[in-house]
């Protein structure tokens, strides 16, 4: 273990997730990170500490009636060149990488974790390594896969950034190629052949017909879609091809199974035509009649919404614990140059979850 | 010079094919055969002859009132592995590379030269190099812009395959890009941007609703045609993509010039749209209605059509020279490993001529 770095989890939670930051921690490099985070944390006699590749996990043990989760990443995404780092004060904004996407998050698990030595729940605090990147790498999955124990809960609060209110759940998505076969001839005789990008208007066609309605799941509303991201086809500029290629993404509301959303595709919008799912998750109901749920939703009283796009969630719904996403920052600055946090969203973040947990 | 293949313009027009093609001149190593042709015409004491590179021309020069050209090109695509050469005779068949596209066709040529010393109508034999690869190496584009002088005439018959029949003029054709811009997005998140391929669509029905009539011209009826023959867009499976672009190919008939054709496409097919023309190239006329034009169809007494694909008789009518294709061969067997020609087919092709110019 590295005695570089010093984590104070006195100090307040902006000045901790200026220090957070300030130790760099780009995927795959958490090691620093994650050692001074564990250190910090083994020096605390209520917790139990138990340390998985870069990922550590401490937890209260009580015996209360339930059990939470609070898991943040450790890891960013790569420094600007210059690096956006140390980071610096700009008014209400603390800027530089990892302030939003999040580090402010981690900092206020850390605050609560440090100070919060008889909780109303027992809580699991969760941090973990490689979310910005693929899926092998991460530490979440990891654990869930090789220590579900260490995850068993109620309910689980991911901080990442949610810019003051409360995001439940999230969409699943399915990932198809839509295929259409011709016959290849010279484009100086293109009836002796069938041109493969012509018939492109039908699945097009089918991609407009097939937009599917809000859908409401435990009294919130997910925004569903269908999008061609990627299209392919061609052979020369005097051939007619034949074959075309649509990449076509659909999110889906987690009122459905993958496999519902893949047969939804499958069998009625591409119904007859040659298909081929190459990525698939499924989606995370928000879970917002559990009891932790509805006690932290009253506690926070913050407006509450869907989650659209994927997130770590689902890694918590496909182990049967719900979870939510509430967090310090504004998604629009996770990943950007000018990455930054207002400073008020980290302060009242550690309250509301304290109001809850106390 | 090389003196180590000799040709006999004595022996029939099949044993000629078989000589020609077993002097193996793939594109741009037409040498060796360009000398024999060269070396073969020389000994003719009714024609001049220039070389231009590995071109050969030879010409009579009577003071006939009309001068006609009998082109034909010395190269081939390459040969096959195992080589599909020395040919050899199948049933009715000349088989190997080169027999039908056009060593069938060059034969004709030669025993025309060798054997018409007061001819009708005074010829200009042209043997060209390179007419298999692009452009810019092309012996007969070469001669049109170093010696247009030496191409001089009222009439040409190119000798590529046209299986008994006569294909007069040729398609043009225009190919245009054409843009779609929108803006990205999260796939989770469609609407905060503009999908550029569903955006496709409406190039594809655009083409739909583009397609020309047939149109005939000087006699002859033209099929045209618009088609898709390229498409790509996309950034990645997450992410609504900004921009998409269809390559589109119009084959247009010989009443239009490059100008209407590209003039319809940018301006009617896709007005309003982003466009960008990346090839074009005009067709040929005909121009049966010429003298010349019309004795040679008159005593050949064959079918005549349009050709659709786009051929080097295009520049012959950019130099104002009408002209048509004829020659010995199917055009199915051009290219193909089995390349075969009909015997009797060369052996036509000869006589037909030789009725028009003796």
């Amino acid at each position: 273990m590295s005695s570089e770095n010093i984590l104070d989890l006195t100090q307040d939670a902006v000045a901790l997730t200026a220090s957070l930051c300030n130790i760099p921690s780009v995927s795959l490099e958490e090691g620093p990170l994650a050692d001074a985070v564990e250190a910090a944390l083994r020096g605390l006699s209520h917790l139990s500490v138990t340390r998985d590749g870069n990922t550590v996990v401490a937890r209260t043990d009580l015996g209360r009636s339930e059990r939470v989760v609070l898991a943040g990443h450790l890891d960013t995404v790569p420094l600007t060149e210059p690096a956006n780092l140390p980071v610096h004060r700009e008014g209400d904004y603390l800027v530089g990488r990892g302030t939003t996407d999040m580090k402010g998050g981690v900092a206020v698990q850390l605050r609560l974790a440090a100070e919060l030595t008889a909780p109303s729940r027992d809580i699991t605090f969760v941090f973990y390594d490689a979310e910005e990147i693929a899926d092998e790498h991460n530490g979440l999955a990891r654990l869930a896969r090789t220590h579900p124990d260490l995850l068993a809960a109620d309910f689980a609060v991911l901080l990442e950034p949610t810019d003051d209110a409360i995001e439940g759940g999230c969409n699943g998505y399915v990932t198809v190629l839509v295929h259409t076969r011709g016959t290849a001839a010279h484009s100086a005789r293109p009836w002796m052949g069938h041109n493969a990008i012509h018939d492109v208007a039908d699945v097009l066609a089918r991609i407009e017909r097939g937009q599917l309605p809000d859908a409401d799941v435990d009294g919130l509303t997910y925004r569903q879609s269908l999008s061609a991201v990627g299209i392919s086809g061609g052979i020369a500029d005097n051939v007619i091809p034949d074959h075309a290629v649509v990449t076509v993404n659909l999110r889906f509301a987690p009122q459905w199974t993958q496999d519902q959303a893949v047969s939804y595709l499958v069998d009625d919008v591409f119904a007859g035509l040659e298909t081929e799912v190459i990525d698939r998750s499924a989606g995370a109901r928000p879970g917002l009649d559990r009891p932790a749920a509805a006690a932290f939703i009253e506690a926070l009283g913050l407006p509450v919404r869907a989650k659209l796009g994927w997130t770590d969630v689902a890694r918590f719904s496909a182990l049967g614990i719900p979870a939510v996403n509430f967090g310090p920052g504004e998604a629009q600055f996770a990943h950007a140059d000018d990455e930054r946090c207002r400073v008020d969203q980290i302060v009242a973040a550690e309250a509301s979850l304290r109001r809850w947990l106390a």
